[in-house]
């Protein structure tokens, strides 16, 4: 027996967070017992590197990288493995995805290592559904900082704390993820991020449910 | 102009921490301006990683390989890398080669992974010198509990705080770096750990003096 894995991927303020709460609650509601993790985190392990990144200490590419796989592969063998061998739903907020869109097309790692790292923290388990919420990183940053920027207003110097090299890494971020969900679109579903809460959650639910294995009893 | 990268490898209580003290004094004694380094440590990931590794946290062995490349690769941008290309002597305490010998001979993880990861880690930048500091775990444990243990006594259940597994871990990494230094015997030096502190210092040197880089100035 085993459950079904989904991942929630996108750029920062898509709405990762938000949609993978809500489908939790759908799936409580309709019996299921999801379990919901967020990457890194949701292991004493991932919540300690958490810390860390968000900390923003110093930090080489390449080790900011092994740091992500070090967290997914605890997180697999802990968490998500044990989940799905005991039929359950899995929802993670980002997933292997991530790496590659941010360290990949972001960072410029070679994309085909970051693959081995990610077959190697995996063992090769990858979601069964991958949710890429896509949206415009200027709205998308916008969320972030808690108000909508608009493009006049990121025109302006004065008005906009993204300079020019951060919202090109968000651009490449953006560009890469959706290469990964092109490229794999047997298992990836693409939705657009800029749309309501209640609408983008109707789409994510009409992406789920038929996957959704029979409740046990 | 590149300087001179030596590390020191060997088990528990082999005495790589003292060697290495003494090569630094000796190297500052003729000049030199050498940096020593342990490993996982000296930069701020390191170290941080080093304390969650001691404290005997929740870990699987992927994701421990994962943590010690991750300090290996911050250390080798942040640290290792900066002195060489300055021309200066590095002294490692612990490099690639426990990973391959814990991880590997230990831990049974598959060891053209753990090389690969190395390889990836390091930017292929190896040791000009690794010295092996060899010793029987009966010796090493004891000399790290601060006292000898005598084979008589570790025969005795009750004297014996080493279980029969830990006993043969430590026997599987000695025999994966002894196997490691024959198979890289251009770049490795077996020193027998169980001499005086003076005769092991006194080969250590023989084996750096003819590397050193001529001093500047």
């Amino acid at each position: 027996m085993s459950g079904l894995f989904i991942a929630f991927e996108g750029g920062e303020g898509a709405g990762k967070s938000t949609q993978a709460g809500l489908l939790e609650s759908a799936l409580r509601e309709r019996g299921y017992s999801p379990q919901l993790l967020r990457e890194p985190g949701s292991t004493c392990l991932g919540e300690y590197l958490r810390e860390y990144l968000i900390a923003g200490a110093p930090l080489t590419p390449v080790a900011e990288l092994l740091l992500f796989e070090a967290a997914r592969a605890q997180l697999m063998t802990e968490k998500i493995a044990v989940a799905l061998d005991a039929g359950a739903v899995v929802i993670a907020d980002r997933f292997a995805g991530s790496t590659v869109a941010y360290q990949g097309y972001g960072h410029g790692l070679d994309r085909q290592q970051i693959e081995w790292l990610n077959d190697f923290a995996t063992g090769r388990r990858y979601p069964n559904l991958t949710i890429l919420l896509d949206i415009d990183p200027y709205i998308g940053l916008g969320r972030v900082q808690g108000r909508q920027l608009r493009l006049g207003l990121l025109a302006d110097d004065k008005g906009n704390r993204f300079e020019g090299r951060e919202m090109v890494f968000h651009q490449a971020v953006r560009c890469g993820f959706q290469q990964i969900a092109d490229a794999g679109s047997e298992t990836w579903r693409t939705i657009e991020g800029n749309h309501s809460i209640e609408e983008v959650a109707a789409q994510v639910w009409d992406a789920v449910a038929p996957r959704l294995p029979s409740l046990p009893g």
